[in-house]
């Protein structure tokens, strides 16, 4: 019989949702800050195959999730690319930024699959070592998502760097959106053949773009990637995260080729389920503040999200990443009520 | 004849939208920092009435908008409540935290009015000198928006302090919102009495929230606003702003009474015109960063938003506060589009 999660993500119904979460491997738990202290830099722990299989394995033995999600950074493309990236302790990323057609010449996307190898190293090691029933997922940040940090040099509020190229000079903005899907759909192709089973595309930023720019932005490079890998991996499920989309939701579901969704914290399940888990399977949406608080509203939102979309295909997932806030007792009183298990 | 902005925000349709940009008054403008220089602290421009005056009134001057909207900061209400609040230069704000029901004893609502005194005079200031088409306008943040600052002690990205304690103790954090409901119907009522033609109420931070909460704290407070404010100045439009609400701007307008809409960046307009402008007046949405950008990609956008909204009544404005970056001559080629003055 398939893994839970395939089959969930092939459009069945399951009486109990299969549940992993975003950033389920991380800083709140204590063997994840151990390993941590040991590699270097963040990307040190991203490129040391070893460190990497061993973060995200330890939440799959701490809580048995369904699903193990490779334990990497959406910044190893740019990384492969050729731009400068580095993690300052407790600032978030830098890198030195890509601003003009002419910063664009040096960024090879025929280089990330070389550059990335450790990566594959790591996916191969922890798909050997999972447990038989545990689905692998490999993933890569969306090209708009990614460009507002190469534009950028870092997090941003207002993306005035990337939008002021995409609306100034569109035609040079499109040949970086060009340089990351190609260098996406090499660096998701190789971690499926290094062993990822589904593929996740998380789109952070999305919710910053007006509609025009949204469908130009986010749902185009995503066909194209979805399109190409569906060509090499057709048999390989992929979950778009469209962050914040809105209403955008259903253009971005009818129009980009995703088997699933991931939704935010903020999205109306009533409409969910009228209008998008209708069509392609659904992961999420508990508010991660909420497993923070634990306790009787944690379960309140639990068994809200479960009925509300127990009529069709779900993933039980959070609305955005785990924060290192969380107290570990509250991701396993998470799993045991979705599972029914007290 | 009315003015422009009341008759739209009656539900009038006019050929020319009425034009006014949030946070027209600031630091894009030389005329601004030169006033900016000559106050103290950030709270100190918004506590002289002259100099708060002089900078609401800069931006009329300078572009000719239809509406004036007071220099002032949503977070003067925690101030009147008693709540230590300041400005760090380069930091954003400050306050020393709320975090339990102990913290809320001293916030006194029927202390704001009389701490907010110079407000109230440079309301009264500004009306006096606005030429008499322009509209004043006054405002408040929401109770959910102002709460996340109360609560974190500034701004979030997380808000994991404000959810804790709504998924915690709603009962207390409730107590919470009941204060700064109360203190947000007594400081706009004393703007209206001050002579502001129009209320907005910011909810900057309403896409934070999962429905069930959006419910509770963005939609009811709101609901009680304006439900008092209508009994106490029937006459006054008031415009609600839950900045990222999606879908749940529909249930936002059917439920809390408000007259209009401002629409962030990111809303679908065929869906507004469907689901909102049926109701309400809506104004909205240019990217600030297309205003930063300016030209085709600025034209072609001011464009698009006039000709879609053009079937009722439409308010021009931002999807968002104006950056600082903003060139002030953009502006001025601005409202020359929406007006068709070439």
């Amino acid at each position: 019989m398939a893994k839970k999660l395939l089959r969930v993500l092939a459009g069945e119904r399951l009486d109990t949702p299969p549940i992993w979460l975003m950033r389920q491997a991380g800083r709140y738990l204590p063997e994840y800050r151990e390993v941590r202290a040991k590699a270097g830099t963040f990307l040190d722990l991203c490129y040391q195959p070893e460190l990497a299989t061993e973060v995200t394995l330890q939440p799959i033995r701490r809580f048995g999730f369904d699903a193990a999600i490779l334990f990497s950074d959406i910044l190893v493309v740019p990384d492969g690319l050729g731009q400068q990236v580095w993690f300052q302790e407790g600032e978030g990323p830098k890198l030195t930024p890509v601003r003009t057609a002419a910063d664009l010449k040096p960024l090879a996307p025929d280089r990330v699959v070389a550059h990335l190898g450790p990566v594959y190293e790591a996916v191969g090691r922890i798909r050997a070592a999972l447990p038989d029933e545990v689905t692998l997922i490999g993933f890569a940040g969306a090209p708009w998502t990614v460009a507002t940090y190469m534009v950028e040099g870092g997090s941003s509020r207002d993306f005035l760097h990337a939008k002021g190229w995409l609306y100034r000079e569109p035609s040079s903005f499109r040949e970086l959106m060009q340089k990351l899907v190609e260098a996406t759909v090499r660096h998701l192709s190789a971690q499926v053949e290094a062993g990822a089973e589904v593929l996740q595309l998380f789109d952070t930023w999305a919710s910053a773009l007006p509609e025009a720019a949204f469908r130009e932005w986010v749902i185009e490079p995503t066909r194209a990637i979805v399109g190409e890998l569906k060509g090499k991996h057709p048999a390989v499920p992929i979950i778009g995260f469209p962050r914040g989309a809105g209403l955008l939701y259903r253009d971005y579901v009818a129009e980009t080729g995703v088997d699933a969704v991931s939704l935010d914290t903020s999205l109306p399940l009533g409409w969910v389920v009228d209008e998008l888990q209708q069509h392609v399977a659904v992961q999420g949406n508990l508010d991660p503040a909420a497993l923070v608080a634990g306790g009787k509203a944690m379960q309140d939102a639990i068994a809200n999200i479960k009925q509300t979309l127990a009529g069709g295909p779900h993933v039980f997932n959070l609305g955005h990443g785990i924060v290192p806030q969380t107290p570990p007792e509250h991701v396993a009183d998470l799993v045991a009520a979705v599972r029914d298990v007290r």
